[in-house]
């Protein structure tokens, strides 16, 4: 079918009775404001407002999903434009279309979809004859003032969106945008992993330029003091939530002595591999006990491996595509922070994995005991809808699903917003009609049920 | 739909073709008596045949699958009733109500609403403002006699129901159950992690009035004699399998002289952690050579890390809801094991898991060869609808339906056994009845295999 | 229904509106020619192509698939025929026969059945009663010139065969094959392991072989110009792959003198087990530089433990039913090999597991990001319907379908090879059916793909 008669049942079960229970349990939300707890768009893009650049830059080389396939079919990260500002954009454009196909089945070829025809109203499939065209056709929407981030920023009907900043960020252009007459809140997100682990780029400038912006000694003490104090500047900028991202969710109490002694060690040095690793595992526990003193929502990304490939890395820098997935542990890696925190009122701890088998033997489980862990939803690889279907059925038998933490988009590409929370409640409203059609909870329940998933879930698990 | 309009229909397949199938197969053994192996009701509850003490004991502070979500939810285990006397039934109640929507989607709820409808015929779908009339109906109910232990046993159709049991256990309440006229057989099983593992609780003392009660001396051989003769008790009362708990199902042959040194080790406190590893394997190789010896079917139930936070440990004791699985070996821990019993005549070793990556991966290839190994039923938080689906899905292929254990319901809860064994059966048409509308097997087959799983399958593997 | 009569919708969905778009996929691609690159028929069938001996050897004891589940249900590996000439076929025959119904809800149940059906037109449904009957008609069928190896090569439509040989082999079957007049292709496989692994029978023995043989000095150097010359012999009789089999996919880069120094010490068996693994980790680094240099494409089958039952090894040899699969990491492990290798043009990389979990977590990522990488099609205990949907469903959505490998039979079993690549094409169309059912791709995409999944994309991927 053309782009444009996209079929208003899709995502929803093909049976035809069930497809009628989900198409009214979707009816029912699909016009829900949007509440974006956890993503990576940056509030400049919404302070500064300016038109969006180009088709290739908007779709293409600014989103590692979609180069990263383009990368996997023989396309150098150069030629779409990656680490570059010399690559002539309509040519980028004309490689992704004559690749559109590589798409097919994807969540970023559904997403792009959604995007183009949903959002920019493109009429025709994309393909190599039509490339020139459709760019063309998108450079004059672009230049459209409703096509301006704010302007869209309404339209898809967002009530928060969180972004992700670096500790030092002094969050002016969350403050700006706090005053400037937008229909929902931009909140920020305080990120530390480049200030927590001693193997991070840079890490010990980090570490000095933290102490210098804060005043604080250069001790261990000094150093979590300083954390304290940036943590209180994102409270005071509207921030609800940090955000941990780590190979291995380890964590480990230490006593300040042996703290003191890391600190010192990882600042010079001389720290080897084990100090690494517990100085890394003993931030996560301080974290934690941060949250628990300051409220801020503490939620943990767990299991990636980090720029696989150090020649991609050095060529073309992070965030490039090849981050790949790990077995993760969070049993045993989490029980001296639950030990410590997990019984804590107000402390609140959202698990998100990239590894499947984690959601039915390891967090469902820790979520349906620990008042303060919560279920996070699908992330990166897994927020597409057949792993949704997986995590629904891997989680809600043993933890219902008053345990899970509402949708999150995670997203970077700021048209794909309404396109991902749109996947996730026809989603939802697929795996609630199967319930219902095998009499496993009635109507009522389920129409309650995907309401709260939209709505009232985020708000309490994140503090809105 | 109110409670007591259950869809007759409920977990069946919604496409219409194959829900037909998986009704008539259903069908076929909806009324077959229930063949319980493994499970945790005590037998006394039967022996002295009380009545039930109230609604708050019986759905709530008994059954740790409920206090974990309302835990989960904000209610802490004291207000449950959890580790004290003085609490009210009443208001346990109440709380359980307010919170009744939390379980919607789990096993636990699917199963409480069979309960209190199917066992008890409350009429309404539990809610706060209807809490005390049905709180004060089901106290009605149990005040009656049909509603005792005994005639529910007999109202259940329980052709066998398999307790379990302290190897110093006198199991004298079974020897009384034998004579009782009770329609069905109720037969121990003998548990001895606590006399197997050195971490366990008390472990010196347990050894000391093992020892003592068999008259053994304390060297290895005399332990090893010892548990000999426990289990020869449990044979004369009926009892048809051991039960062994373990958070790896790590297994080592070791010479006697070694086995000598490590019993020492481990009863004078001075074993390593290594050295308490080995001797937990050495002795879950044992029970393999005993099962050998003695013909009692031998069960693992592996890859719990039991009592997760040591604050509710401490405060409430174990079995308190915070059992959470870990990633599970069974490829290499067994070998030892195998290699030296796997082809013994009579063995039968049904292995358990919480790891579902371990069914296809590992315990269906293994009961697709071994004769004496068996693919244990879904467990504890897969013993759900959808989990019983994978289940189904990722060992048939490799094992078919021959190498499995039949449903074991595993429950300390009495009145949830008919819904468990009945979730299963349903659950089973539904994966028959696709493989027939799929044209995979035929119905005749169907309906033959579906009979033996209920039926024939438990009473071969576990002898009863 | 009777054997003869089998659903022409087989493995199709039961959703009347899904079935009917699968149907039309299923259609469009089911007498496509067939492409076998992978699998373990032997040359010397098809070269001496005579008659197969009897429906014992052809059905049973050729098949470790098939006595692995015979012996699982108490059948010794001797009373099939395994390791022995002394066995009465007809008596395996009748063996097989009672336990018929082991095999229901098996795919080797279903590959049999297709075999005895599609293939050997075997009008009834197996059972002790028609045993003897059954197996007289096969041995007619058998004598039949068209029931030769060739004319069934010619009837199943092979395009290409992939045969698996030793790297010392002559290859000299495969030369007469290719002046035959036969209507497709056969062409060698190299499968160094026993040459790369110190812990392979006879691995000393092995290495004085391969050096005599290509006539290089005993060191690493002469070692890899060995292999190296072997290789180019089986390019030159039309190879096209290497295929490497691994406990674990664990790869490593060392310096010329520790590669030397490890030589010898494997050689001298003087290397402990940690030089060993640095030795085979090293050799699976060394296959992808050689790979790079002569074009040939690189498969991995990792992650499995062979020869499970020493026991059963020693008396019956390997490939007896108890290789066992183990949990498989795949990120770090190749991490060296990617780094050195994975953006090398022409280079490819297919990677099977009998680990599902390592799908959606570690290989549809890496495939999604090097151009060198391309996910195996589901093996060995995978290969089934329901496994295949996994399989589709873990990995599309994140590499979508143009970065996997096409299906690969794997197989020993000739007359299973149709059945086997049907099965594929029937859980491809199901899976398209869906996604075209549910409004994700159109169905000129869908058709589109699935003939490139069954044509285009083996092809590619294999440089066929």
């Amino acid at each position: 079918m053309p782009a444009t008669l996209r079929d208003p049942d899709r995502l929803l079960p093909a049976d035809p009775g069930t497809r009628a229970i989900a198409r009214e349990l979707y009816e029912s939300v699909a016009r829900h404001r949007i509440l974006s707890p956890h993503g990576h768009v940056a509030a400049e893009l919404l302070a500064e407002d300016r038109p969006f650049a180009d088709p290739a830059g908007l779709f293409v080389t600014s989103d590692h999903y979609v180069t990263r396939l383009l990368h996997a079919s023989g396309v150098s990260l150069g030629e779409l434009g990656v680490g570059t500002t010399d690559a002539d954009p309509r040519a980028i454009w004309r490689r992704f279309a004559e690749r559109w196909h590589v798409f097919e089945g994807t969540a970023s070829g559904y997403w792009l979809r959604e995007e183009l025809t949903g959002v920019l109203g493109v009429v025709s499939e994309l393909d190599p004859d039509n490339a020139d065209e459709v760019y063309d056709d998108i450079v004059a929407q672009l230049a459209r003032p409703q096509f301006r981030p704010r302007a869209l920023f309404d339209r898809f009907g967002i009530d928060v969106l969180a972004t992700t900043d670096d500790p030092l960020d002094d969050l002016e252009a969350h403050a700006a945008l706090q005053v400037s007459g937008l229909s929902g809140r931009v909140v920020p997100t305080f990120r530390p992993d480049g200030y927590l682990d001693p193997d991070a780029v840079d890490f010990r400038e980090r570490i000095e330029r933290l102490l210098a912006a804060t005043g604080e000694p250069a001790s261990f003490t000094g150093y979590l003091d300083a954390l304290r104090a940036r943590r209180e500047h994102f409270l005071r900028h509207g921030g609800v939530s940090t955000d941990q991202g780590v190979e291995e969710p380890y964590t480990v109490d230490l006593d300040l002595n042996e703290a003191e002694r890391l600190f010192t060690a990882v600042i010079d040095g001389t720290a080897d591999a084990a100090d690494r690793r517990a100085f890394r595992g003993h931030m996560l526990f301080q974290m934690a006990r941060l949250s628990v003193e300051d409220g801020l929502v503490m939620t943990v990304h767990a299991g990636v491996r980090r720029n696989h490939s150090a020649a991609t890395h050095r060529e073309f820098g992070p965030d490039t595509g090849h981050d790949i997935p790990v077995a993760t542990e969070f049993t045993r890696n989490l029980q001296p922070l639950l030990e410590s925190f997990g019984l804590e009122p107000g402390f609140h701890l959202v698990l998100f994995t990239v590894d499947e088998t984690t959601y039915s033997r390891e967090i469902a489980p820790l979520a349906g005991f620990y008042p303060s862990v919560y279920v996070g939803a699908p992330w990166w690889f897994l927020d597409a809808p057949d792993a949704i279907a997986r995590f629904r059925a891997a989680v809600t038998e043993t933890a219902g699903f008053t345990r899970g933490s509402g949708f999150i988009d995670d997203t970077r590409a700021f048209l794909s917003i309404p396109a991902r929370h749109d996947t996730a409640r026809r989603a939802d409203a697929a795996y609630l009609a199967r319930l219902v059609a095998e009499g496993r909870i009635g109507m009522p329940s389920a129409l309650r049920i995907i309401d709260d998933l939209v709505d009232g879930l985020p708000r309490r698990v994140f503090k809105l």
